[in-house]
């Protein structure tokens, strides 16, 4: 059996946290130093392994090991290499980590596969720093709008074209949509990525399957309008109180989420913000207004609709109730991205103690997925969530995962 | 009979417009010009009508029609002649104008009293400006902490005793808790007031008699703490969202209230602050914290203390389903005051269309009436709520509750 060379690993994540940590937390801003260290990095270990290195127009990193039959379609292994500011050392990172370690454990094992497998140090796909996601894949694939060039990052205010320009990357490959990548030229693509959640700490899993990647559906900008008045003298029969209907409204959604759960079906509902006017509110006046956020998440965009729709019915219904006004705004989408059947199928037979769980969070994998390209994720047990200088992985776990990933490969085709 | 004179109570409001209109609302502030101004046209008023004038060592006027009787308990009819930054014409100044319309129709009848009727024009009621309510009608009765001498104004930070001084009155009176209202020699209190609700708008009637003054318990600094998570990442089952738990609790409440009010009881409950942290929160993070006010409202102390007691038992409950610690923190409390039911029965019997209904809001009448003092206080019809600008009530509304303050007195004793 090919072993997960674990030096190989721990090395390059030690180089990666101490070229890019910033005080407490890791900095790999996209397109700027922190991501480019970590791609240095990268490409550096692919070079010692004796891999094909290549950089697209706009600075996505693929490190190959050539397979028996170059002109086949390929597979592909990626995540990305940058970071949100003051993040952790694993989001992203670690995808890539465990393609470069796949890819050493198969030529060490003296495995020739029977098409090239590539792995891809995938740009920007946080948001945090250009205000879009994806900024690498979806560019990779012609599908970024072109307006994005002018979108400014958010701590140094430079456009992303000026940002591409002054890296040395091609900013009209994406004014003028050009595929850098061919979809029908990916046979599948895989990722492993730190788990977001706590879910495989509290199942005392190293890893999982992922079924897919949520979608998300959200009311950003959902406002309640009352009237305020005095909490001592205003009846309740009069009130125009937009607390109480904000409640009632909340508290029905979660009701209705209870049914769709009992029903088996994916769902999140979670209202992260929600406050009455710091201009306005008093400890003595009935509100006369909230503003809160309606996020839904679900594998399924026919789930996210119908509770959608419930929900613009219900604030309808309690409205009118509490003589307050509802006004949930426009929803934003994010459709859902399934994982393919034979690939988890796969994955999950080599797991020892095999699990599936949805992403909640989103991933490269879900532009690969949307454009009909069968991809699998791998998600390892990580503590303190994601996003923070907390992020923490173990070594053996992130084995596990990377193992799986190997079994697989030696596999194909499935 | 004897009617009010409403060219009396027209001049005076007017005059009280002019004098004291700031932009688009009314400054009377405490001890301030504004008041004075208020002050020095009653005064003047009270001059021209015949009346004894006095003002005692903290600047309460007191303007009295000698009764045939002048050493027996006399009966006193106030309100304050402060306003809130930007109020109306009306809060306050209306019972004190009434109060002088009412002497004015007994003299010019003929009809002369069993005993002294004072009008008192009372400093400071309002908390807006050194946040103590009840300044004038608590210190006439040496009831004030002596420590409220070095609160300082909101908008010039000059401490009490340093604007008493300036004003020419003695803050050694507050030091000493002098007693310069003895209860023993006070018959009765009556007090007209604007209601500062819309129940007489809604009910379509001139003028109400009040049961009495709700108390006030207050969770002023509630909170939820719970944990921040990722919304799409983190399931139910793990979850500790302070949303949630506070929608769950606070919609609890509700039924709480439910109940209570289909048992005929008096309770009004009140959300008016609820926050997710701005700092911290986000839309696609399940909540780890909010703070929020429960204010409950009730003529009766067994209600409150029993709803809040329900009130910190839930937050137990619910917080262990939800995961999350619910700390309601301390309750200020101020105690309800319940008017005279003899009073009361006899102005019930002097209105057309009798209501009786409770004052959510605090009155100087509180005060009175927690001393044992019979005390009755009259709501006249007001649109638009009060302390704002667009306070509005007609001289045909004043009338009919001054009419039946009128009336009451010539039945003295009752």
């Amino acid at each position: 059996m090919t072993q997960v060379d674990l030096d190989l690993a721990g090395s390059l994540f030690a180089q990666l946290d101490q070229a890019t940590r910033r005080g407490r937390g890791i900095v790999r801003d996209s397109y700027g130093d922190g991501e480019q260290a970590a791609h240095d990095i990268m490409r550096a270990a692919a070079a010692s392994l004796g891999l094909e290195i290549s950089i697209d127009a706009i600075g996505n990193l693929t490190m190959t090991l050539p397979g028996k039959n170059r002109h086949a379609p390929r597979i592909l292994i990626g995540s990305h290499l940058d970071s949100v500011p003051q993040g952790g050392n694993f989001d992203g990172a670690a995808g890539v980590v465990a393609g470069l370690c796949t890819l050493s454990a198969l030529r060490q094992s003296g495995f020739v596969p029977d098409y090239d497998i590539g792995v891809m140090g995938i740009r920007a796909e946080e948001s945090s720093w250009f205000d879009v996601s994806y900024l690498g894949s979806e560019g990779a694939f012609g599908l970024l709008d072109p307006a994005c060039l002018s979108v400014r990052r958010s701590d140094n205010g430079r456009t992303l074209e000026e940002t591409l320009m002054a890296r040395g990357f091609d900013p009209t490959a994406i004014a003028q949509r050009r595929r850098l990548l061919q979809p029908e030229q990916i046979r599948a693509y895989l990722e492993l990525h730190i788990e977001q959640g706590p879910r495989l700490m509290a199942e005392g899993l190293p890893a999982a399957v992922v079924t897919g990647i949520r979608g998300c559906k959200r009311f950003r900008n959902a406002r309640c309008l009352g009237e305020y008045g005095h909490s001592g003298a205003l009846p309740r029969s009069l009130r125009q109180d937009a607390v109480a209907a904000t409640v009632a409204l909340l508290h029905h959604m979660e009701g209705v989420w209870d049914r769709v759960e009992a029903q088996g079906a994916d769902l999140l509902i979670t209202n992260g913000e929600l406050f009455t006017n710091p201009a306005e509110h008093a400890p003595s006046k009935v509100a006369g207004e909230t503003r809160f956020v309606i996020d839904l998440r679900s594998l399924s965009t026919d789930v996210m609709n119908s509770v959608a729709a419930e929900a613009r019915r219900a604030a309808e219904e309690i409205g009118d109730a509490y003589r307050v006004k509802f006004d949930l705004g426009a929803a934003t989408d994010s459709p859902p991205a399934m994982m393919d059947a034979r690939l988890r199928s796969c994955l999950m037979g080599l797991l020892d103690r095999p699990l599936e769980m949805p992403s909640g969070a989103g991933h490269d994998a879900a532009v690969f997925a949307e454009l009909g390209i069968p991809s699998a994720m791998i998600f390892v047990r990580n503590d303190h969530g994601s996003h923070n200088p907390g992020e923490t992985m173990s070594l053996d776990d992130f084995a596990v995962g990377t193992q799986a990933m190997i079994d697989m490969l030696r596999q194909f085709p499935l």
